[in-house]
């Protein structure tokens, strides 16, 4: 008997041109269920209201999180990497090219996006110059040279750590940040995979539905 | 034939009051060698002039990256994670102990440093208020809800989550960001580990070598 996954996720986040709904972090983890035909649930917490239960289970108040039986796991990217223990679709099994999905994976989280989530979050209160501006571009720059050589971060070929990479990167004012062709061919390739598709689209259904009837 | 891990460094950072000394990141590939008893060496890449051979085996042109045998690791959280899956000491082999450890590590390299670097690069120019004060607060202070109620982060045992973690945590500016007694216990208790300080007098001693004799 396998029970299915369960992500959980908020039940209802702002829409509109500036809301978060299609960049919600449950979409990296429906999309590596996608990815790896694994079931999966989805689940809610209140936005509005989080609690102690909700606390317990994500120590910072943030979604999503990850329900596999009797395990749970919080951090979009230890979830990534919990699924990709699960499918050779996400991860390849071979020692080499697991550290190299590893370090890739590690990579979008702490070399790009850790300068670019802070980067945007500044930038939301508009007016003074962005003190981390420079780090961003430099960090990209640096990651324009290996998406110029190479179709894949990691073994050759597609796994987690390009899906995880790829979310980083299409956030639409990372995407703005300059002028960067291999970034954007590889923003775009990897997110025509139908297995985003499919996981943007539930993410969009999900949280519409939480709407009051117009 | 085991041979020794590498774990590759600059060949000198700048020391004195404000420099890197006893926090650049192979201190945390050293710590968790000697925690878990791993053989290893240490070797150098040019701190001034960084190439493309640099950059090859760190995009980023960054240190530390590991060299065991054939494969190569580049990412502190990534090499700690590559790491951990040599030694019980470092991550227990449990499903659940894993996924506790996974998501502790990812915790602390995306829900911590990924708010306390940048702020501390943008308090490196004095000046004007820090955009991301209250959002490094506000982590901090569900951390040490955390950490007010248990030893560990993961799995009731030391693992490489509290390495990393009490790594970014010790930082003098982190430390001095706001009154978190548990923090700064856990710190102080992680730290007190002989491992940590056989790491820390290697980097040191590493660094000084590399001083022009006075």
């Amino acid at each position: 008997m396998t029970e299915p996954l369960t992500i959980w996720t908020y039940d209802w986040v702002p829409g509109g041109k500036s809301g978060p709904r299609g960049f919600v972090r449950d979409l990296r983890l429906r999309w590596a269920c996608e990815e790896a035909g694994l079931d999966y649930d989805v689940r809610s917490v209140s936005f509005h209201h989080r609690g102690a239960e909700h606390f317990a289970r994500q120590p910072f108040g943030q979604v999503p999180f990850l329900e596999d039986g009797d395990i749970n796991v919080f951090e979009s990217g230890a979830c990534l990497l919990y699924l990709a223990r699960k499918s050779e679709t996400l991860m390849p099994r071979d020692r080499k090219g697991e550290a190299e999905t590893l370090e890739w994976t590690i990579a979008a989280l702490n070399s790009i996006e850790m300068v670019t989530v802070p980067w945007w979050f500044i930038g939301l209160s508009k007016g003074a110059e962005n003190p981390l501006e420079g780090w961003v571009l430099q960090r990209l720059t640096h990651l324009e040279a290996v998406l110029a050589e190479r179709e894949w971060l990691a073994a050759g070929r597609f796994t987690v750590a390009d899906l995880l990479m790829a979310d980083v990167l299409r956030v639409p004012k990372v995407k703005a940040a300059g002028d960067f062709p291999a970034l954007k061919s590889y923003v775009e390739r990897i997110c025509a995979r139908p297995a985003f598709k499919r996981a943007h689209d539930g993410q969009m259904a999900h949280f519409a539905q939480a709407d009051p009837q117009s």
